[in-house]
């Protein structure tokens, strides 16, 4: 990665695989559980922070709530595909941070979804906007795409 | 209802339709979710003291949580099944309590699942095992069996 | 409702508790959850129809897969809450619809999300869109709304 | 491992932590999901065959519905915590199986739950009951405990 005007940043990568019981009646991955893949690859995206997601919650009482997403759904998912999740952020604020998900079928690599998941960081004490502390800034500027 | 030797309480009646989202890749209900559904009964069962399930969690901070559960699934059900669930109480302790959750699905009255769910009675800012109060007592006593 | 210029369509409303197990580790409602919420209220809206949306699945095989979707979250749900939506549809193609869930905290009508929910008729059997069925179509018609 | 009589089997672990969206309105791991819990770890233990569960499924159509489970909770999960499961066989029938999962917290060792999982081999495109096949069985006499 490179500070080049213009340059893209690291894509995060993270597999998920459709499980037994999260296809619906149509027998496809409901589409609700799309966002529940964007969550599970973002807290894997701060898995690359000491302590990981798990420590911004109990320790540091960080929490990142949506505040706006969407999706296109493109293709579907079927138990025993694996989604490929590339995690980018393409928007920094003072408190707020948009992440995009470009999902992939990984058998055929058909796009299945991309998913805009904008989350702003409060304090869970008080379910108050706190601007994003200096690590998890680093982080995400390190995955700040302009493309 | 009366004391008599082997009389039996009233039973509680619960109805329940399987949600889109709630099959599984072999298009039956996910048999995890049959507890969802006994839980569903429950919350409705206590649905009989004012303010219900939702004062007893969040303004008297008593809970129920499962120490033991049992099922056994006889029957599948499917999407667009209505599970017709009917609560009885078989044992009341101290801070325990025994539900028994018969199903049935509504269209052909075919026996689908008997799950039994034992809860203790816990003060949930502790998480500590407290007396069962009494008008949740006088509430399972009204629907407890000896069948 | 009148055919009238302008004129907004029939809003269709539902209520949804919010359950025991829908909240997070930050105790509030999942923001997935909020698109199971929007199905669960376009299922009950094709209730409007003989057979409902069961009928639709299980038996004419016209499911309606999402193809976009996108929510804003304003104020958050918590366990005991009540999230009342307000469907109304904006947008009917040849074979697509656009729904918009408005979904407010009964307690203190507080908005708390704005769900719009883009849906394609799809034959089951092949997963090929298909026009809109007229039923269907007269239903939704009848809930378009200008604004 | 030994045919000897009271030997016992290989113990399969599967670690399995506990997500953001899966703890209830008392902050602890909701009591139905202690079974989604046990069918990953089933899942995972079908991994060891070539094509894993997924070809069992989607090739082969044999699925393991549950006809019986039992569940005994001792201590309770939280968000952040890692369940450790330990599966092995307890029980082979011409077509049923029995899988005991005892699940330990990883922080500090201490049991939290023993699951009990009753399921029985069927062809999934009839819903009949069938043999389980030999590699099946061979897999889980390999995992048979007698303690």
């Amino acid at each position: 990665m490179t500070a080049a005007p213009g340059a893209t940043g690291d894509v995060f990568v993270f597999d998920r695989h459709v499980r037994f019981d999260e296809v619906d009646a149509a027998q496809i991955l409901f589409f609700a559980r799309f966002f529940n893949y964007a969550h599970d690859a973002m807290e894997a995206f701060f898995g690359q922070l000491p302590g990981g997601y798990v420590d911004l919650i109990n320790t540091r009482k960080v929490g990142l709530p949506a505040v706006h997403v969407e999706a296109d759904f493109i293709n579907p998912l079927r138990f025993g595909d694996v989604a490929r999740i590339e995690v980018v952020v393409t928007r920094i604020g003072r408190s707020s941070v948009a992440f995009r998900h470009t999902m992939t079928r990984q058998r055929d690599d058909a796009k299945v979804a991309v998913v805009t998941h904008v989350c702003a960081a409060v304090d869970l004490a008080h379910m108050k906007s706190v601007p994003i502390p200096d690590d998890m800034r680093a982080l995400m500027t390190r995955h700040l795409t302009k493309a």
